[in-house]
């Protein structure tokens, strides 16, 4: 199996999250502004988890362009990376609607860690099938974001115990990480449109 | 990285978009015509909304098919498109249930003016990468429907504090100017078939 | 423009469609077999209603199949028959929920007869696209199921003013008509695969 | 036709079984770990689920890959299949709710067999239309586990008049029969990446 119908099954499951997060943005039913303003906290939750979703979809996007050949094992390492994605427009909702209280706080950090160790799973996965020429490792290189990122998710965890708005500023952190553009990742799509 | 995998998960974000707005339509519980014509507003903003998102998916198609290479800036102002869009289920429901009133009718103007200024952001970015002879830049020629929309929602937007009706009156016009056959389009697709 | 993205978008609308119609079958909250005979008319309606989809998705695909040139005008007609299915769910939810009482399945006959005629419309812009040599003109031929079908949901709508139990049984005679394996699709799907 | 649109509208179909099932998830409305506490059966059927979903995505598409060409007998079978599937988050979201009680959990077998029961009659139909030389007949040799699915969804059903727990067990097995690497797919997909 080669990877196209592997990434339009993630492409269309990554979409669905994606837009069903803003069902959560429950539609008020009186028409005041005072309505809209409970809704901030939930606005800014989707926000975040937009952005991480995007993330996701752009990071899963290149890492299986570098892989041609799907076994058994990546196909199921995708699914489970998927299924923590597929739980974020609930802890979205959770701890938008308690307005960032600590244990929503943590629950949403504890997906988003499990969903950075899934990734890593199925990279590893992957890595493990090209073998030892792999061009997956060759493009991932020491994969200092990857590795900081889950600490980053733990911290903030640990932080709700504490201070709950220091996990908000280290989720908002984690977003920023990515979004800077990566040399490594330009040069890849560069190489690839020429 | 080419365009079809961009396409494809905006296609499906899209689709998802102009399909779960109609679940803002809530089922009543009595089987009576005056049940179903308490829905009448939440139906026509239905309309509304879903002949918007036909005319962005449709540009969008036009936008992409001019670009060849995918740098990741194109794929975050793509996004950024996205995420406006993702917002419309919401307002348009917030707008029919309250029958459009002042709010609700100005927030639906916002969001499309948010969404006008992402879609001419991705257009930049493009012409942007492709360069002086960019292919989208000669297409998109001085791009007046572009260029009056932002204008229109704007206008929409301040006209609410005043005379409601005239904001739902603009949005009308404003699917109308992007409705009526646009002869630089229909020359590129006569184009490609040929 | 080709007919690949035309195809993949009404694709993703219509898989969304068919399936949120699951979502109008309400988890009952509790465990008995009792909470789940009240669902049994909810049940009724989506397996109808799941058919139809099904039939109009496989009709669409075979008439895109015929179209190898996509204008601004098949475009609209597409989105326009898109519209009125994405109406399905709502009436589907209605109809089920009151037990198929008169106003609900009126509206129910509406939809098909809006979608039909919305199908109709597509087909002939196709045609006039291809010209003289239709190859869509050759494969529908005398089409008298598209021209029965309006005639028999129009006759549902009729008698929902007298018995409603004739629109229920006219609405699966529908269905029927378009299941029973069709010769000159068979032969052209034969054509495609010899 | 050929099987990319099958693929492509069965794929899109099963990504929003598979994401919209989350949706039984309701947030809960206080930020306590005791809310959360509430919804671990209906987690745990979502994950229950979320395997089965991913299984039949999994075999559907290698056994499509082996199928070249499509007739109507074909794809009705495939949306008969789809169909089964489609209520897979119905039944979900009644058995986690429920806290796994015996009507809920004996109509999760029923469902699991009718999708076990569509998936054989979709199989049988491919093997079918391609004649004496299936290559599909060949792939799936005995299909053992094909046979004892059904069996083992059956022997829930009743065991849930009687011990409901064993149901879980069986279903819990049922997941791991097809999770279990198989060396006849794994060869397959080798020789597809060669």
């Amino acid at each position: 199996m080669g990877t196209t119908r592997l990434e339009a099954f993630s492409d269309g499951v990554i979409a669905i999250i994606i837009t069903i997060m803003v069902l959560e943005l429950k539609v008020p039913h009186s028409p005041t502004l005072g309505a809209l303003q409970a809704l901030v906290p939930v606005f800014g939750s989707y926000v975040l988890s937009f952005i991480y979703v995007g993330i996701y979809w752009n990071n899963h996007h290149h890492m299986l362009h570098a892989c041609s050949r799907v076994t058994g094992g990546i196909l199921w390492a995708n699914l489970h990376l998927l299924f923590w994605l597929s739980l974020l427009p609930f802890v979205t909702g959770w701890m938008g609607e308690n307005h960032f209280e600590a244990a929503p706080s943590a629950l949403y950090g504890c997906v988003l860690l499990a969903a950075a160790i899934a990734y890593s799973i199925l990279q590893r996965t992957i890595i493990k099938v090209q073998g030892p020429q792999s061009s997956l490792k060759a493009m991932v290189g020491n994969d200092w974001k990857g590795k900081l990122s889950p600490l980053l998710y733990l911290l903030a965890i640990v932080s709700t115990f504490f201070w709950v708005w220091v996990a908000q500023v280290l989720y908002v952190l984690g977003t920023i990480l990515w979004l800077v553009p990566d040399r490594r990742i330009e040069r890849s799509l560069s190489h690839d449109g020429a």
